[in-house]
């Protein structure tokens, strides 16, 4: 059935899956001749050569130059350009702004991060946007037409369209257009997404959940939020809008600030959102004050936890956030709440990317959106759509 | 690259393609003539042909007689034998074991219901389930050996072996290995599931939630449960420990059924269990005091709800289980309750399956396996391996 279907079907869509088939052996590796390139796609030697001679016009593939020194002529060895394409990841934060450059491999090559005020309101905001993008652009040497796909991250819900349907992290942020916005000053596509989930999705690919198909990731932070990685995939829900169970008060979210929030012994003055970090630290050095506020905010936090692991069964749930940084006075705490109320117990790891996860998880939705629009052998449309530079 | 491998690859492998098309082709319609299959698969002529006569004599196509009257001598046809194999659907519940045996094309033929004692046993109720089973059979004119794939459905907890785990709504239940016992009496695979889950399945497949690819559906009754269809799919978690969100204090559902077990408008001496039926009663009939004891009810409900649509974001709830036969009195107020409570309010629909929903969720279980170990191109091992009748 299927040698008839193709063989009376569309040779072009063969040459582009043959394509596809080069692309797929190269990517991520090093350079590989015509012979092993043929082996390892199975192709014929003909076919090889004919496909690789069309990537290299197109710029997918280069030659790369033997070391000299060797006894005749060497093979012609070729290799996948990861640089032919970017994508940029940009995590729009409460106090920093980031973007990551990175290029077709996944490899981040730039890195900025800009300052903007927690108050600042929406025109301050996508101001501080437009500077970071612009900064990353001229340090990376590229021009917003050189970007394939970017990601954005903000905190709250996200329509289908791109737009913060619904956030009470920022002033004036709900409504705002984020795809139509940073579309002004990129090529590709422009995804929008919950902050959480692209963080969730950022263990999944380079962090403590690389092995799990099942996860629950809990942002814990100045804000408290989660992720859900269900089967392997980023869970939406029908809407965008799951992972919005901090909003039911019985569930302990809404509540779990105020205990970090009372706390006095630190500093007069001390601006609320900084009240955390000395709690945290008084803990760690034994006071027995503190420990209980860190256990009273644990068994909050731990009771969204349950209602998830319990509605959902993970294999594991990963502690992250800002607060994931004093995972040596939180997690255990958090653990033993988990445990009194759960029927399966999964893996609780701390997060370690740091303050980069969302920004990281940005680039590899970008890298997704790539993958399927142009590498899928399922929906791919190959090399061909995508001009040399 | 697929021509070039399928050329040098398994032609025995590509037999079965073939076969797997024309019996993808003919499954669920009006018997097809050897034109008409050509046509529907993209086979040549021949290959049709060969191909028609390997699952005839296999058993799994038989010719249709023509109507007598026509002229001249009208084209063969030929149709996809449904009963070349059967499936069992076993629901093991409190007060009744049901069995329902169907063909291939999942048409219930034969529905067999056992009275069981609530405070049944261990030995007592599998032999219940014995004899119901022994009963299907027989009423259906089979053998075990007839049967090719059967489901369980069991409250608790079930474990890949298929063995329950944890369950605490029958007596010495907990531990008892329903896959074994069961295949003892029926050929074939024995997958044993959880009720609530194959009570979702149902509804996705014959149900008011066909349409929906995310559902939460409740099992609402003298317990309460879930069964969560996530991206079209039944989830179980990583260690089918999934759904489990009644077991947390916060979300009402362990206290639910004391506010209809407190009714005190039934006759003396009633069945606490039978309580919940007098209370729906008496607010249909527009009792204040039974109206408010069905509204803490729902809020009780509308909680552990409200987490899985918040978490989850489905397309729809269903109120299904017995309590969802008292839907005019008790669908309204779960409705206002998760409106109260969520962020995206999904359709909130009752189940129209009634008592069989679960039966026929593992029906539809032990369809799906066959489908992908008989009959998907990309799994299934086709004819061969099936004897005919």
């Amino acid at each position: 059935m299927v040698t008839e279907q193709l063989a009376g079907g569309d040779l072009s869509r063969l040459r582009q899956l043959n394509a596809l088939a080069v692309v797929h052996v190269l990517r991520g590796r090093p350079a590989l001749t015509l012979t092993e390139l043929s082996r390892d796609t199975g192709l014929s030697r003909p076919s090889t050569e004919d496909v690789v001679l069309q990537l290299q016009n197109q710029g997918w593939l280069e030659e790369v130059q033997p070391a000299s020194g060797g006894m005749g002529r060497p093979a012609r060895r070729y290799r996948f350009r990861s640089d032919a394409g970017w994508v940029l990841g940009v995590d729009i934060g409460g106090h920093t702004i980031r973007v990551l450059a990175a290029d077709l491999d996944g490899e981040v090559r730039h890195t900025v991060r800009t300052p903007v005020a927690i108050t600042a309101g929406r025109a301050e905001r996508l101001g501080a946007v437009d500077a970071a993008v612009a900064e990353c652009l001229a340090a990376a040497g590229l021009t917003g037409a050189d970007i394939w796909a970017t990601t954005v991250g903000t905190s709250g819900l996200v329509d289908a369209a791109g737009r913060v349907v619904l956030s009470v992290a920022f002033p004036e942020w709900t409504g705002v257009h984020l795809a139509q916005h940073v579309g002004r000053l990129v090529g590709g596509t422009v995804l929008v997404e919950n902050d959480s989930r692209l963080a969730a999705l950022a263990e999944t690919w380079r962090g403590v959940a690389r092995y799990a198909q099942h996860v629950v990731y809990l942002l814990a932070g100045l804000r408290t939020g989660t992720g859900l990685i269900i089967d392997g995939k980023l869970h939406r829900g029908f809407a965008q809008a799951a992972g919005e169970i901090g909003a039911l008060p019985e569930l302990g979210w809404i509540r779990a600030q105020e205990h970090l929030r009372s706390w006095t012994g630190a500093p007069a003055g001390t601006d609320p959102d900084d009240l955390a970090g000395y709690v945290f630290a008084s803990a760690r050095e034994g006071d027995r004050k503190a420990v209980a506020v860190v256990r009273r905010y644990a068994k909050e936090l731990a009771l969204g936890a349950s209602a998830l692991v319990l509605a959902l069964d993970p294999q594991l749930v990963v502690l992250g956030g800002g607060f994931s940084r004093s995972a040596d006075v939180l997690l255990d705490p958090l653990r033993r709440e988990i445990e009194k109320r759960c029927v399966r117990i999964p893996e609780i790891l701390t997060s370690t990317l740091g303050d980069e996860s969302v920004a990281l998880g940005a680039v590899k939705l970008s890298l997704e959106h790539l993958q399927e629009h142009l590498f899928d052998v399922r929906t791919g449309v190959a090399a061909p759509l995508r001009p040399a530079r």
